[in-house]
């Protein structure tokens, strides 16, 4: 087990940085989904290097090849295979890696893991690259949850302490979680936008790199989706966003605040909208006992400062058994927050449309 | 999937608040440890409510029966199984639940994906009470680990805005962690306690309740437990804590604090301590790629107010589609964080045990 | 991983022979469905021992108890849990079956595997006792499949030789099925069963055993249940009838026959029946591609002749390192095979109701 | 689920006949395993089509690329990922398979389970080529088994009622088992394969293919793998042979044999050949309780006869509903059963290699 989603769909991810490809297995999918390969390749883009200050200038193509599961365009029942070539590899000597461990990567773990044995050359498996997959995955189940209504969408909620504007966590609707899709950097208040890239631009010229938050929205949610105890919205959405690299926090809803509020100021109220059951405030996140109440489902991701950092830093060198300094060359994006929104989407897809169809599969008799 | 974690281990938890029974099967623990049971029913002793002002008055004998798995008092290879009897179960009526749901609850949710065929006698399935078997379960994998030299401890990190002292995620010892284990109400710093207590005893008085922090410590873990992405130690462990039916968010080591930091104080330098290598922060929170380096484990769960209150509140008739106001009786805890402090660990323990023996299983060659 | 089954429902067996109970826990049955305890009870009492010559005469009451999961007598979403008591437990010495294990018995491999640890007393979890579990997860499937129109039956096959009539793999019905569901012998051909409850005897007075062929059938299936590969139905199926301890066989549809078949011979042809699309012969079993083709599902197991016989056996003393001889005392079944019947279907029904959730999972558009 | 084994490692099994490629992810693979590439070759060629006359002319080249997972030659500790692209595709018209299913093939049910959506093409994903994928992940599995002396292989047993000599089940050696992998026809007796080889011919004269039996033999096994119930070696052994699509039986030691045996003929006696414990007989295939007892562990599969064959056959038009006839085209394998032998390796050695790293899982304390 590692890096294995099993649930009604199975997501299998592989690759290294510089392996010769990097991709996904997708077993599970229903037949008769049309995949929209353009959209794909536009959601993929959102998480390519840009132009922008912020990201590295390797250009990755980031083409999937859809080798399996597709007849026609169509999904046809059999499990649905992507392979992206890594192209722009380079050969330089990473062995370095292997001696004096970079603070905040996994090269330290990963050497003691796996005995020497892993493939260090640009974070091999743990490389950032391999949100790429999660994103042919996440990028499918978006398309699949469109057509049933279901809208995924996040944004940049904080960089360097600067804060977007947060969604309405009552009112959002599809219309807003899809603002940032095509947006070049994805927030919803460009000038607050424009204030993170300053301080990205700041901490890149000073050598170093800025964290930020990311905040993600489902709206169209069914009521029921989700099970008790290990299987909970919560703890599904939890499993699928800890699978991006760099996110150390999980909140829904009210989340942290929760532990500073008292229970008439975090209980949402139910009233009826129409003949719909609706809530006056959404602390919740649209989960209760780990099941959609049908409100949007909102969270927020902590996204750690990108580790590459241009300064010297303190490490050891294991052959050596001594302390040593660290240098790390290359380009490396000042922030990773930007990049890291449509991965964000991506494992929330995942995770919904995977409680989506086991919803399906035990569906209750009605009373 | 619901109320299972299928891992190296498998656990499966039953049960309902006023049904015969509730209780627990782990399936796949090692043959050979012997579990002592007076130990495991002073842990669970410290999630039954008790004489504080900040629980319910319920008393559950909660004493375990070991139905299977252990041969004089040790591991036998089979599954182990244990039940714990609803003796103290009111008969009054609960009907009204599946008709006004109760904020902040999961009747609403419950009764449309069930189809009204959910118990709602004391909130069925999704009571509080179904976190005794979790910790059974943890409690039997703490002495286990325990035994490996890997304690597993947690604190009151906060109520109502008032903050215990923190572990110190660098040093915290074994010793540390188990300060409260002992304690009636589990904080580190007495004197925030008894704020702690009288903010509770305030909410309660005013027919209100009171959310809070918990922070989760363990120590004496081997560098290399975890695995990349689906897999990685947080994803485990977010898994496990959010089947706490309260929490609404987790965070690692330095947590949300990451998103206002930059690399340069991000990074923990490592350097040798000895022939270890340590870091000289860890903000890390011990894990890196999703894989223990040798440092504490420190975590945070926040956990949200008991949606139980006596104060009159908003909610809808689902029978009669109107807006209606509902008044919860009977007495409930103001606060249940100091009862989930031992759930979190119990959670904790179950991940890291699993962890642990998922590594045994992919032990690689040494080079 | 050992005695859990884990799909879109999961079964989770624990147990000892001589423990305090034996039981098992389903989790993911949908709410709503009505359970006759008295069916149920029905069900189990098919496998339990009885008054014919063929069977042990230790009485075993075999009464579940529900713990969790209905309410009101009907599935309300939470894991369903029973448990049975071990009551007639005896208190003799078992500790000889650690030194000197009986042939055919996991007594050796056991001791192996398990260190020592495992529970010897009367085989500990490898007991043929473990399958009262398995029958009650089955007989819960089986009642709810048949509110489907989905039916599963089998009957004794064959019993040292001695054959039973065979089911028309086309023609067979949901009565078919059921007729052996009444009977003491669970034959088709009674003349046939008197001759094999005295080949039985015959065997039993000679001091040894005898063992057998069950067949089973499932009849209102629709076309589409399985998947390719990994989980059509061949392997979902064996997976769960070879649950039970004696079985070393099974075989679908011809079975083994197709080995010395030719495909003009072997193919099913296709054809009309009204609306609905049938075959002329059935040598598929049901089965095309791993999923269900709308025909009678039928396959056969080989169940072991019991291993505990009277005669002395050559066995060795594991604690002198020497061979030696071993009497088994005790009196046991002579020919388990009647007492498995019951115990096929269970799998049976198991299996087939978990690839029912499954398919409604995955439903395909519509072309 | 469906083409996924998720165990201590999983096997991800991707394609269709003639989508762009076939191919396989294995996660979970220890590091730091060398894969001989070469003999991965030699192994998959095994299954490809040859010159002789049971096998269908399509050269297919059948070099995987390895994606990743290696570093230098050696398992990195990533998920291996390898792909085999489909080059000798023949653009022909296959949409008559959606209107006449061809009897005995998975035409029909996939028609209707996958609502007219499959991939039709050759088969699509249930063409028997999807064998490729799983001929690598087990290639791989039986490499590092070799490393720890674990030996598996396998035999032609019977073609059209044709036997060739069987394993020897107590005495069979490593040697032995290597005997046929270097053969063109894997038989022992090469006297019997020349009849066999007569009789495909016969029946590919008369337009006609025959079926066959296939002996697999495990040696070096330690005692103790595998566990009670449901993950016992048969149900682990069954699960992935029945992967193979034109397996339709599978039989343990003395498999359906034991039917009309005696307990005492049945029970293997124990005795020591020096320090080891061993059975004089193997009738339970190496396997008690569903763990290894150091025996030999011996199984065979039934293969039917391919259902392609070139005589008019019964069948349907679904578009119109009515019987119609069918002729199909293209040339086929008159018998599939040489180049499943290979595969049958493959498929159990992916299961004990499964096993093995799950028993390292859960180690026990030694008494």
């Amino acid at each position: 087990m590692s890096s294995v989603f099993h649930g009604a769909i199975t997501v299998s991810i592989f690759g290294q940085s510089h392996a010769p490809g990097i991709g996904v297995v997708v077993d599970g999918l229903p037949a008769g989904e049309k995949i929209d390969l353009d959209e794909l390749q536009a959601f993929l883009t959102r998480r390519a290097p840009g132009t922008g200050s912020w990201s590295t200038p390797r250009k990755e193509a980031d083409a999937p090849e859809i080798l399996s599961g597709l007849a026609d365009g169509v999904t046809c029942g059999a499990p649905l295979a992507a392979v992206i070539r890594n192209t722009n590899t380079r050969s330089k000597d990473y062995s370095n890696l292997r001696d004096i461990p970079r603070p905040g990567h996994a090269d330290f773990t990963a050497q003691l893991k796996y005995g020497g044995w892993q493939d260090v050359a640009g974070g091999g498996h743990f490389s950032g690259r391999l949100t790429a997959p999660l994103c042919i995955a996440g990028g499918i189940c978006k398309q699949i949850l469109a057509r049933r209504g279901i809208t995924v969408g996040a944004h940049i909620a904080g960089i360097g302490g600067i804060l977007d504007t947060a969604y309405d966590p009552v009112n959002v609707t599809a219309e807003d979680l899809l603002l940032t899709s095509k947006k070049r950097f994805p927030v919803l208040d460009d000038a607050a936008g424009e204030k993170m890239q300053a301080a990205i631009e700041q901490a890149r010229s000073e050598l170093d790199s800025l964290g930020g938050l990311i905040e993600c929205g489902v709206t169209g949610l069914p009521v029921g989706l989700g099970d008790p105890m290990l299987d909970g919205m919560e703890n599904r959405m939890a499993r699928l966003v800890f699978a991006i690299p760099a996110v150390k926090g999980v909140e829904f809803g009210a989340g942290f605040a929760v532990a500073e509020m008292r229970g008439s100021e975090n209980n949402d109220p139910f009233y009826y909208d129409g003949d719909t059951v609706k809530t006056r405030t959404n602390h919740a996140g649209g989960i209760l006992g780990g099941i959609t109440n049908g409100m949007p489902l909102v969270f927020r991701a902590a996204v750690k400062p990108t580790p590459s950092i241009a300064r010297v830093q303190d490490s050891v060198s294991l052959s050596q058994g001594v302390d040593t300094k660290l240098e790390i060359h290359g380009r490396h994006d000042p922030c990773i927050v930007p990049r890291a929104v449509p991965c964000v989407e991506a494992a929330a897809a995942i995770a919904v449309y995977d409680a989506l169809l086991s919803q399906q599969a035990i569906q209750q008799k009605e009373k």
